[in-house]
């Protein structure tokens, strides 16, 4: 399976009762079973990441898993990275 | 110069006066005089775009540019990307 990833903070509770730790490395899946290991790999950097699925979703059309922080962050997907900037003349 | 770039995507006026574009190709510096041209390279994916200095920014230590979202977009930053997932046994 394969399509976009998207990343979430927030929230008290997973789907299946645990709370929600923004740093663990868990997922948000809409079908597989809680506590199912997945490999998540960025197509386009090939780093990858092992979650375990513990909630539901992502009820957003066109993306197939939602990351936790933590996951994000170990997938390299922070809200930063790193550049070089080249002044043009 | 190299580091860390984030993005923004909210506010109204830039340092310059101009209406902040969200989704223009823009960016704030500390220090390069508005209008300079810059090419932003991603070192991690070699993935570059050209965005004009029209804000001051970022306020945070260790960062170097702060990018509206559509240069963030153009760069490959979104809060998204592209995944293949594998279950493990």
């Amino acid at each position: 399976q394969s399509g976009a990833a998207s990343w979430y903070g927030s929230g008290s509770r997973t789907a299946n009762g645990e709370r929600f730790n923004p740093n663990g490395l868990t997922a948000a899946h809409r079908s597989l079973p809680f506590g199912t290991r997945v490999r998540v790999a960025d197509a386009r950097t090939g780093r990858s990441v092992v979650v375990r699925i513990n909630d539901r979703g992502p009820f957003v059309r066109g993306r197939i898993i939602d990351l936790s922080r933590g996951s994000a962050r170990a997938l390299g997907m922070g809200g930063t990275t790193y550049v070089s900037l080249h002044v043009l003349d």
